[in-house]
């Protein structure tokens, strides 16, 4: 069995459980590991006094733009978030290997740079963004560093193809796991600091447990709200690329991947997206 | 045959050259790069207003403190310069993988945590520095990438072993390159930005060719000032753990790899270090 585990980036947000766990499981299971790091990327710019600059696209979407300079400090809090998980892996005796999405590429896809923005109402192309959309997963390194028994530790940036070569552009976290997961046909485990998908988002009582059908599926897209609408997409996108199961659950809680594995959390089934 | 190939890490020294010359190698041959970046990171914390603290040792030497603040932005600086430079080989062709020391803990050895300094004429212990001493190179994860016909691009940090575990810490480009070389059996290349090692350091035209006897190894270390000590002590760490040959050569001559193989530069044999 293979299971690729998402979980958050900053040093902060305590990744223990989750590596005590990746620990406990690498020995039997093929474990790759995803880390996220937005939070600390935008700290990591406050402290340089660098403003970040949000724009409008004409569908009324505000997003960051990455200029150059943002994408150094990326680039920099990334592989900086990478390197500590990988030695705090190897404190808990488990073999890591860092990769970001350009190592190999791994994680690749065109690249954006320019975009349609809505700037004093008017429509315009501004040049220079530093993203992309994942088009393709390359199973080769993460197949290539598991047989050998290394555990992959993977982050952003990913590898934007452009017409004379790679850029390192940004990439969504959440969804790099949902892509990898599509591409092993493995398990997606999704930690984060809420017990799964709640019916009524307030109440933990209403935690959906599974889903397996069309109707549950709608019954679950219907219910997340805010950044939980993050996580379904990106169990719609595993589910759809071949991961068996896509399951939302607690990074906080004991042994937080096994829990998740036998049950705990909101488990989706590739069943819930055929219809 | 494996060559083991030290460029500069900063992206304002061009490495253009030596990018070109890897993608034409890494068909035939099997190349490791590694990279430095020291300049960068001096800049990172001037940039961020950091000061960095120079202590100095009861021997007179005057060195880096890198307390857990600079060592952080040593990771940052280290991924940030991986993610561009494998891009760039991406880019040329090359499909390169980025390792630091830390991953699959290929270059570790001791964390130096307290240093003896002198302070105001004082013998005194200061703790919480980030460095280490190379003890060991594990080839497995550069064998396992080199043999699935990926070029693996490493560099800082490397892995301190301390009883509680792992800790990132600061190490030297042109050792652990010369390391790595040992560990490999593999030829070793150190690009800098002279053509090799001149007997009269202010003039090319005395350059040392080959040295091939302790005779000639004496006269090569008398030789080196400057960067060029560090050099010469990586090429004897390079021959003395198992490297064939170890030159330095001219970063910005052209094909400056295949150049320093075909003995441009300084080549310094096995055989100069047999007394």
């Amino acid at each position: 069995m293979t299971v690729v585990v998402k979980v958050g980036g900053a040093r902060a947000v305590d990744p223990a459980g989750a590596i005590a766990d990746v620990a406990a499981l690498a020995g039997d299971e093929r474990v790759v590991l995803v880390h996220g790091g937005s939070t600390a990327v935008d700290e990591a710019l406050e402290s340089r006094g660098v403003d970040p600059e949000y724009v409008e696209t004409p569908d009324g979407v505000v997003g960051r733009f990455t200029d150059a300079e943002t994408m150094g400090v990326v680039e920099a809090v990334f592989g900086r978030i990478r390197t500590d998980l990988v030695a705090d892996l190897q404190t808990a005796g488990v073999d890591a290997i860092g990769l970001s999405g350009v190592d190999g590429e791994l994680i690749s896809g065109p690249r954006t740079s320019a975009i349609r923005i809505i700037e004093d109402g008017k429509r315009k192309i501004k040049r220079g963004d530093h993203s992309g959309s994942i088009e393709t997963v390359d199973p080769d390194p993460l197949e290539t560093l598991l047989d050998a028994g290394y555990t992959p530790v993977v982050g952003p940036p990913m590898a934007g193809q452009e017409d004379d070569g790679i850029t390192p552009v940004n990439v969504d976290a959440d969804r790099s796991a949902a892509a990898i997961a599509g591409a092993l046909d493995a398990d997606l485990v999704l930690l984060t600091d809420v017990e799964g998908v709640y019916r009524d988002p307030d109440d933990p009582a209403t935690k959906i447990e599974s889903v397996a059908t069309a109707d549950e599926w709608a019954t679950l897209e219907a219910s997340a709200e805010g950044f939980m609408t993050r996580k379904v997409m990106a169990a719609a996108e595993a589910l759809d690329a071949g991961a068996p199961t896509a399951i939302v659950a607690d990074a906080n809680s004991e042994a937080p991947i096994r829990a998740a594995l036998d049950g705990a959390g909101t488990t989706v089934h590739q069943e819930a997206r055929e219809s």
